[in-house]
């Protein structure tokens, strides 16, 4: 693992000759060593997408003309990128409503410093996590939300999430639909589903799953999107059943997939090694 | 293994006391030896569902007295139940369209006594195959199948399952639906779908799950029913896939799945371990 | 689940005519319900093992009763055996060193109620881990050991599993061998290996994981037993590595397995579902 | 899947600034397309390691020219490389003694298009699978070993690989061990081992698996080395079993295991994916 800060570059564009050399070469011209590339071409979309990470030790741009100087060769392949550096800690808001297992989970492996990232923020529409907050030192906002009252708590959110400086949005077990408008305003949003999509979208899945008869029970992360249960998918775990398996004993052992599975997808996210497009991603291992 | 003749009981019926006792009594006050033995009780349905193994060596009953002498334990009972005697070997008839992936696995593992069984027929709606049945000496018969000739093709198709005295069908990538009457006519039909179900019912699947992003294919074995891949699962199991698997990836990695969840579930049918009740099934391990 | 308790029982003895009769039959002739009864025979040791488990509402013989009773069955079979009662609660001690993962995800489980049991002790050779156990609300006892501490240490610890009336002991990460004698003197005791084993028995398997280039990685919970990691094996599972996993990934994603696999282990044997006999275990699944 | 030829070049090398635009500058000024690069830095070993694959249509070195060319690239880099073109298609030779399953399904995914590669002979200790080979159309040659013949049988086999011009040896089930001298002498040798290495390194390993008990069984491919059962692992997978499956079970379950690790890494070999180095490989997937 690297010591010193790197970048980590995330880019998408209609693929043409020459790509791998232009972008290295920006990067080799400008002193940087490069420690982590790798490419993907999906000939039926005609695109071209990449991941690269460089040290910036000795990297001759100062930090804030990076992104101008990289946009300018950007620009010409009609390309999508962000570029993060390593040493930018992102801020987590974590959105809950009253199960607890995904939230300490996620909030044990922070501790373990598995994540690097900060969690300055909790939301639930319930009281009952709070205690678990206080106990991490994480502030905890309620904002119980009815049809009449989503609009104007979702502003609330909105608000939330900018005085916090949140920079992605972690749904474990929030039971809310959310808008559109919310969608388009928040920062990127992941969720985590109680099943194996696209097996048993929507409500009750381990009930559902459970009246299926099947053998074997999934779980998924993905990307929060206006079309319930249909965003991107991050990843995806699954674990055997039996018919000695009741519905609890499903929602227990889901309940250790939907753990692992969230926290995966969190890690890679904050690795910035998640590419979306379309309704797909690229998950550079 | 024991080598010599053993008689397997498979049997649901409503729960009450006593049942392990007089089931067991039965056996032994004849002599039998119980090898394996293994009870499940559905408390949601109110279901006691039980396979019990024993030696007919030293068994008293005459064989052809068995089945109407626990006829009269399990009549009170309200039981449903089939017993099954080791050394009366099953009769299978393949069913293949094109694609011979799983027909060969199925001959192969057949060849290496993985299945105590008969493979005298397979049947196919189309000629490529013959070739195989001629290599491994199986009779193969083509009946083309169109909307117009469904009926009478299906009245041949029964005709031959009674011919060759076929005790089960093996849907081996058969790519034709069948209709409730055929159904209801048949021996029991066991059927491989390349997903895992309930996601992807219906046609193409791997086309469907590449579109829809997955992390993770399946293949699900089941009893053919009336509704199309609605029947009782028997087996599933999964594989990994990545944004480097392109449709032709998801469909070769596919085929292995396909393979080895099909030769399960045909092993635990001739095992006489599944036990169908509702649309789920009890699979005895 | 049954809500009223029940009795289960766990046998083991030389094959022979009519075990599951007269075992159902004791059952049976006192008003007893089974609820799940599961046999096995392993012929190669002549062995049959078998769990039952039935309902003590109705049941006729008074508690005190039950095992006399039984006894007297039991003992012309030349049987090894055992009889729990469900509101009988075992009380758990864990022990601990220096992490973390383990303790803190056995503690969650305890409290979402996936173990019907009391965890009134954690001991631990250092310090470190008392937070956790005072938040907890458990008593937490330093036994700091060294080559010349150890017997006197070893018998302290005796003492506090009587004192505390301990029926199992978990090493959720202990990294003190046991001597033969505290063995022989303690209850049963679970131990979580970080490894496949027997792959990598020993010290540092992660770092001898990564130098062996393993594509997998596995975890093993098994009974502790004089020979170190020789002990039988209760569950294991796997998760892949790659390349791109140094011995820190390892690490991480071994902790993930070590987790799930100790409560699983924890888990079975609260629900008195595992026979030992020589070195090997039958777990009722 | 691009349909015109590509080359693939493997490398690795001492770590140091500007490999990535060096190598894609290379291929940038010849006019190459690149559809797959994936670097990794081993950063304990200090080590580079790239698969880069491009279009040749349209390049502009001549295919004799190309190695050379590239070769004064990587002399000052310390680089150890190859470069393959998919047009030339490797020549595999199977090594098998009596066991048929993976011979069978290796030669069924070469019918199904799955190995680009050409499959002219096979070679075994014994007899017995001539027919098989007969079937497929594929040279047979039997050369049986014993303690004396040894050293004068592999000179034989020696020949045979050169006189059949093979690229790539498939140990598919050939339980003979091979000498140093052999080995020096051989193109690069794939093996299946029949256990999760290093667990049960050696012989009857699912015997010895059965004896101790493990509730999980694998099957490791790997290349052949002098040291036995010790070379750079390529694929490994696993399988649960339980206390239900005798040795015979862990046999047949292990053959289903077997058959498809050692086909993937077959694969994995013949599109140039892997990267030995010391004693690890890096597979890029």
């Amino acid at each position: 693992m690297a010591a010193s800060p790197t970048a980590t570059l995330l880019l998408s564009c209609p693929d043409q000759q020459g790509l791998v050399a232009k972008i290295a070469n920006f990067i080799y011209a400008n002193g940087g060593n490069i420690i982590h590339a790798d490419h993907h071409t999906d000939f039926g979309a005609g695109l071209f997408l990449t991941r690269l990470e460089w040290q910036l030790e000795g990297f001759q741009l100062p930090r804030d003309l990076i992104r101008p100087a990289f946009g300018a060769i950007a620009q010409p392949l009609d390309a999508q990128w962000q570029i993060h550096f390593s040493d930018t800690v992102p801020r987590i808001a974590i959105w809950v409503t009253k199960q607890d297992h995904c939230l300490l989970d996620l909030l044990w492996r922070h501790q373990a410093k598995e994540f690097i990232a900060e969690i300055p923020l909790i939301m639930s529409n319930h009281e009952r996590l709070g205690a678990i907050a206080q106990q991490f030192g994480i502030d905890y906002h309620v904002l119980p939300i009815t049809a009449e009252t989503k609009a104007v708590q979702e502003a609330q959110q909105l608000a939330l999430l900018q005085r916090y400086n949140i920079d992605l949005v972690v749904l474990a077990k929030y039971m809310q639909v959310l808008t559109a408008d919310l969608l388009a305003q928040a920062p990127p949003i992941i969720n985590i589903h109680h099943s194996f999509l696209p097996a048993f979208a929507g409500a009750k899945p381990y009930h559902r799953a459970y009246n299926r008869g099947v053998k074997i029970i999934g779980a998924t992360a993905h990307y929060a999107t206006q079309d319930l249960d249909e965003g991107p998918i991050i990843e995806q775990d699954v674990v055997r059943v039996s018919h000695r398996d009741g519905v609890r004993d499903l929602i227990r052992k889901g309940k250790d997939l939907e753990r692992v599975v969230l926290a995966r997808a969190v890690r890679l996210h904050l690795q910035n090694r998640i590419l979306v497009y379309g309704n797909r991603t690229v998950v550079f291992g």
